[in-house]
């Protein structure tokens, strides 16, 4: 069955339609009780010891909007409770904002809702304000989603940043790289191929719990996102001053995606992934650790890929790889676009 | 001179580009303490006494991205913060989130973040944390902005929500109706008037303080955005389970606006505004909260508008204006869209 309710341009007016798109399509999918008292913003009382937060924002334009493993709406709600949990602070409350095109199939979008609702179930955190603009036909491309997120430092909750990386750390990954990318690049329309891949997207606040319940003293979390481990290890090397050596022959890919990564060129820390965790961590917890992130179901193929070394002379490259065979290489970051709208 | 720089697909990879673009254009000129940490999200520490948060979030698809009296930046610093405010709670740190077209002038971004900048300055709250995408030539209008932000209750600073309005309470608005959707709709290409008319857009966060100050029962505060006085009058009369009644001569309407309205067949009632604010303070107050409205220079015009009564019967409206000339109409809400792309 074909549906023909569309999107159109008075959903977003402000006015009576877009009450009812509201009350229809997102309070009864996943109303909370603070966005069900129609306030223009939410009041949220803070957890007794609470003397932190983290803040984080991200706009989601992913082009299929459902793919293998997902859909826009799970990427959304992932996308920003990942970012959240690398502070070290417990994930709470989403923010929901949509740019629709008029157009949208409107089971389309009742679909993406119920993914939100479902994921954030899963991560355990509350959508608990939301805005919703309609734009033209032409003028955006279906969906388009942000959401913003706020997390909590309670007592003991100590702050990560990638500042805090020393040499003598180990690098952890939480499974193999690639998923999201590779499941993505494959589901468009002009590639095709027999396995199908399958995105990674998943929250990863509960696992983050797990490793920091046995490695307290973990320095950093990152996930792998855009720019791939590439841009992750650049970045963490760059914050902390440090050289961060990956060794290529630890890190783990699933076969099918590094035989997709081969056949379209693309080099595997350089995809995006949105279900992964790179953490470093002491030497001391590194067991522990690992131990910790293989005993989740979202880490059961966490590896150690890599150490954490003194910065060299001014200028010489601070994310090195050292391949199967022993040779080194700088671990180059992107400089144009390999793949757009990939989250 | 004519600018041959532009958005490039690249500027949202994840890569090198993107940390140029962020580098140059964004932390150069917003760039906070918690921007500049690079993170994946902000870390923010909680002022002594904190106990509750208001949180809100916005996107902003306004066309043209520049308009008499303002433009997009500051469109999206003031809707966040004046949601924020109509809570009680003190506005802090908004997150800044760009969907990009790929195209769009690189001098026009740089000049919608100054315009961001002196916004958030001029409101006192700080960027905190951001996201950049770029989507394809023809999956978007240039550029669209989600803010999301954050308010903090201190001690002594109470929740204020449509639930409280109470019939004897007296209706405020803090100036005249209308100038932010008809400088926008007048701004338009295919209109053209004599007159420039201004957007009011504007933060209110001070102004609502100055008032809570004075009127410290206020009930509750909105601002009315899309759907205009009509929206938000309705949307606290339900909230609150009353009757509303605006006196028609009472409401302030600039002459410009009121004759533009005309001449393009608008309700002044559903137009939109962007610095304005409705208050509703019960009446032992009102004489100190009109005041203290007048006494700030984005209150200079505000006037007691209307008055709450006890609801009718079930299905009665519970919106209702009277007219100059004492006859009584429905304050009807929009059915369909007036001006796409206000805000």
């Amino acid at each position: 069955m074909e549906s023909t309710e569309q999107v159109i341009l008075a959903h977003g007016s402000g006015g009576s339609m877009m009450r009812e798109l509201i009350d229809q399509y997102f309070l009864a999918v996943y109303g909370s009780p603070e966005l069900q008292t129609g306030d223009d913003s939410a009041c949220l009382p803070l957890p007794a010891g609470a003397d932190q937060l983290a803040f984080t924002t991200d706009s989601f334009v992913v082009t299929p909007r459902f793919f293998p493993g997902g859909d826009i709406g799970r990427l959304a709600v992932c996308g920003t409770v990942n970012d959240l949990a690398t502070s070290g602070a417990t994930p709470h409350w989403l923010s929901l904002s949509f740019i629709l095109e008029e157009g949208l199939p409107l089971d389309e979008l009742a679909a993406i809702c119920r993914s939100i609702d479902e994921t954030a179930r899963e991560a355990d955190v509350r959508i608990v304000t939301g805005d919703t603009k309609v734009v033209p036909r032409g003028s955006g491309d279906g969906i388009y989603i942000n959401t913003a997120g706020i997390a909590v430092f309670g007592p003991g909750q100590m702050r990560r940043s990638g500042r805090g990386c020393q040499p003598g750390d180990q690098i952890l990954l939480s499974g193999a790289l690639g998923d999201h990318g590779l499941a993505i690049a494959s589901s468009r329309a002009e590639l095709h191929f027999q396995t199908v891949l399958t995105s990674d997207v998943a929250p990863l606040n509960q696992l983050v719990a797990a490793l920091l319940a046995a490695a307290p003293n973990t320095r950093a979390l990152r996930d792998p996102t855009r720019g791939g481990l590439a841009a992750t290890i650049n970045e963490l090397a760059e914050q902390s001053q440090t050289t961060m050596l990956i060794e290529e022959s630890t890190v783990p890919v699933h076969d099918a995606v590094r035989g997709a990564a081969e056949m379209l060129g693309y080099d595997i820390f350089q995809v995006a992934n949105e279900g992964k965790m790179v953490a470093i961590v002491p030497a001391a917890e590194v067991t522990a650790a690992l131990a910790a992130l293989r005993g989740h179901p979202l880490g059961r193929e966490a590896a150690i890929i890599g150490t954490v070394h003194p910065a060299g002379q001014p200028g010489q490259p601070r994310a090195v790889v050292r391949t199967a065979l022993g040779a080194r290489r700088i671990l180059d970051t992107l400089v144009g676009e390999q793949l757009p709208r990939i989250c």
